[in-house]
């Protein structure tokens, strides 16, 4: 089900990891060093980087809960239709560089985790609702779930079972993302996003830098 | 990305065809005879025969023109995922007879015709959606465009551009469904919409009970 790719003129730059991982950080310091570098940029996200995406967005909270997890993925590819359509190709189009909090890897790696779908078929629905379009570059901040665990254990005497779930799911969501970084190198650059933020920023302008040859 | 059937233990019935072929009298003329011979009956809709679905189709009739033809085709999906996981199954499940108005091959039919997407990806999409549930029978009332067309003409002096477009889109969408049943004859029931209602009806009948045989 998956469209051949419709190339554009410019630059697509995603950011994906867990919450917390500094991708809006991130993202905010490319966008400014890309602007002294005289680059028009869109900074955009996702779910809900348009009016549409809005009220979709509103039925997916709202409902949550009795929305059975096909009718989720549908909305949320619908919303990705939609934005992919409407905001992204066209300032690819002129050129811009877009860079995007969450894109296609967010899906896979935590619709695909629930387990409910597989996430070879969240991937081509994705991809299908797309038209096709991966990013240039994929910005993955790797976060050690022990490590973050570790510290949160410092700061408290016990978890209880929720937080124990919680850990594990996240644990999972990580190595989905892992896993979708070794599938493509070309496309990804995985950092430690527990390493100082100034040090992440360079890694990055580097990689984009190269991309941008 | 189509699912194994999950098959249910009651009968699923959909009825296709353009507005006014009498999809309504005739659904509801079945329905009565059924639960005239005990069956439980579920009558229902698509899209919106759910909250979900008419939050959606707020949606789409809302935006409509601005909502791109994936990002539309997606919305419909999710209605109908939420919808047959909901309401549909269930009530198969409990063993009813199921009567609905528009499914598949309405989506088939109208979006593949509209040619932006092609039928065979708005089949898989909608297939993947229902977890690729197929009615046991499909009765398709078909309307002569031409006997339509002449019965206008008779009453009116001339067409106007739009009225003739319209006529050329009908026909289409005529065709794409004769095409469907033309491909699935053992799912498919072709009735001429134009002969009496009593004779259409007990056609029906008399493949309903062939159906539940």
């Amino acid at each position: 089900m998956t469209d051949a790719p419709d190339r554009a003129s410019g630059l697509f730059i995603t950011f994906e990891g867990g919450d917390g991982s500094g991708k809006s950080t991130q993202a905010e310091l490319l966008t400014a060093w890309l602007g002294e570098r005289g680059r028009a940029v869109l900074r955009t996200r996702e779910p809900g980087g348009t009016d549409v995406g809005h009220e979709i967005r509103e039925i997916v909270l709202h409902h949550r809960g009795d929305i059975t997890p096909r009718a989720e993925a549908l909305l949320y590819a619908a919303d990705r239709a939609h934005h992919i359509a409407t905001v992204v190709r066209p300032a690819l189009d002129r050129g811009e560089v877009v860079i995007q909090d969450r894109y296609l890897d967010s899906s896979v790696a935590y619709q695909g985790t629930g387990r409910v779908l597989g996430a070879d078929e969240v991937r081509k629905l994705s991809l299908w609702a797309a038209k096709g379009l991966l990013p240039d570059l994929t910005v993955l901040l790797d976060l050690d779930e022990v490590v973050a665990r570790g510290r949160l254990n410092a700061a408290r005497t016990r978890y209880d079972r929720l937080e124990a779930e919680k850990g594990e799911f996240h644990a999972r969501v990580r190595a989905a993302y892992l896993e979708l970084a070794a599938a493509e190198p070309g496309r990804f650059l995985v950092v430690d996003a527990a390493a100082p933020v100034e040090q992440i920023a360079e890694r990055i302008r580097t990689r984009v830098t190269a991309v941008l040859g």
